[in-house]
């Protein structure tokens, strides 16, 4: 911090196990990724390069290694992995990451169906070779799953080999574990919590509400992903108490 | 394509008739326009200097100098155009787009009235000498065109000497082509591509739930405008169905 | 400008007492300060380091020298203000001020209760070192203070020493002078302009349909505040007549 304070909660440190960012690029040019990593790439663990954007961005590969060398570990969204698992085509899909030098895959069956088991035999084989994080919940409004299933869906990919699991928002922030006035779905996220380690869960959460809620609700060092580039640098203050939002969250009794 | 995929779909190359995609520039800076450029120029047909912003915006002429040697056509907005008509200045404007080395104008009547034959007029007039775009629809809430005189004002502009006409629905998408809620007004859409080549429409279309539905009902090449210049590489990847929204757009039946 | 027109509003040249906009900085990096500057630089007056970012930023003391050898004078937002005072560190505050060598600081109550005796007590000791400018208004939704209070307050704040009052309305604005749905709280801005000098008054107006609404109701030159770095230029042609929103706004009646 530029200036010590007292009652600042204690961030975990790079390369985090907890606590993590995880970062959105939808295709930033090779200066605005230069400018993310300038401006806070210390606060920044993941950089998803989401959905097929990778597909038809220029300079991908130096970009890739612009991350890395910087300590922001990027990896390509979900969907690119269906992409590729729709087609046929999970060899090319392997083939690409490792054409990029990549070290984590994302797993995800939110735009096509996949049985549960085929999705963790997918995990199994990846997390042989590279860190697997998987992402429960599914992007369709009209895609109903249960609470429990959530759960066991977390579990068995837990237990198949992912390092961590997603749930699910878009970048919209309106689905899965938000509900369509991207209030919480306390209910849901409640049930999550009680069954599934928090340490081991990435929760979208795009707008500042969301993150606000988090904060409040798991702590400083929730993990929490989908944020835009531009929100890093305000995320960390709402983290630390050094936003309205969080104000007193982190402040003892006789301040308050 | 940084990987080669089944079930793409094709899109036309550069210098497009169709499959357009026009960006509106608000104001960007001269490391913006060039970030813009090397993060997606290949993609950008057309760059809109955003209403009056070109009267205001510093290095003005380095900017159009470098969207062109780049292959991206810039242009003054269409409230450019009324700014000086309503002062009673057409004579200044040309002398404007000149001095600027513009060789594409737009003529539209979003904010003042301008009845349909005098407009014609200026676009026969300025189509002898610039590639002409023309806008119909109001900016204004409160006024209300009915879908037949949509049609015919199209018609009339294209015969007129108009390239392209240019379905209005401001930055916010909210107005025109759109209901209050951001939704496409189906009926008013589905006439007009009843009755007007749908290759000589640009359909503004600023919010990802917009840009998708046009893919979704015109297919990948629907010429598309008021892009935000941050969400060019995600217009793509809907485009070429790389998104959730699109996913299943594109493929086979047996893959569905 | 880029071209001569009639029926533009005159503003005010820097440093102005009126006609300020200020900018809302929530952890721009180097080279998209340098950005904002180059484009925009002239248009804006002041920076606001929004809440507690300058805390987390990196180069923060190469920041604000850039911006204060381009012009625009950068401060720490009211809520920086607050975070050290809960924390009873007073000396703290300034010592960090001067420390950056910042020459204006903002007093604000949004978070924290603050008997308004004491914050004019802040407000005087701070204005015989510093430009002052204060806060007026609740982050908060469930606060709600009175008309008669509003401009109570403002009117003790100026007396004891501000420069400036502030309207609070947040990133948001939805807050203080909003009603919820981001609309104007006609009722409460009326009173105040009619019991408080204008020219001391920054509204905060996030919203481009807030600042076309104080434009159109207090002129070209109303202070502005909490505008986003990218849309200073779109300020700018509302200020000035240069969109649909205020296209009419400064024409004389043989032309409307």
């Amino acid at each position: 911090m530029n200036y010590n304070l007292s009652f600042i909660p204690a961030r975990t440190p790079k390369p985090r196990e907890y606590g993590l960012t995880m970062v959105m690029d939808k295709g930033l040019s090779m200066s605005e990724a230069q400018s993310l990593i300038e401006s806070s790439g210390q606060y920044v663990d993941f950089v998803k390069l989401g959905f097929g954007t990778s597909l038809v961005t220029n300079n991908l590969k130096e970009k890739v290694k612009l991350y890395k060398n910087a300590g922001l570990r990027p990896y390509l969204g979900g969907t690119l992995f269906e992409i590729f698992i729709i087609r046929g085509m999970f060899d090319d899909f392997v083939k690409f990451v490792d054409e990029l030098e990549l070290d984590l895959v994302e797993v995800s069956d939110g735009s096509m169906e996949l049985d549960n088991h085929v999705k963790c035999d997918y995990i199994s084989k990846l997390a042989k070779r590279y860190t697997v994080i998987s992402e429960v919940g599914s992007k369709r409004a009209d895609v109903h799953i249960p609470d429990e299933e959530w759960i066991n869906m977390m579990k068995h990919e837990l237990s198949a080999g992912s390092w961590k699991v997603i749930a699910e928002a878009r970048e919209s922030g309106n689905i899965g574990i938000y509900n369509q006035d991207h209030s919480a779905n306390t209910k849901l996220i409640d049930d999550i919590v009680r069954h599934v380690k928090v340490e081991n869960v990435i929760w979208e959460a795009p707008l500042k509400s969301q993150q606000a809620w988090f904060i409040k609700m798991l702590g400083a060092n929730v993990n929490l992903g989908n944020i835009a580039p531009n929100e890093v640098i305000s995320l960390e203050t709402l983290r630390l108490g050094l936003r309205g939002d969080t104000f007193f969250q982190f402040l003892p009794d006789e301040l308050k």
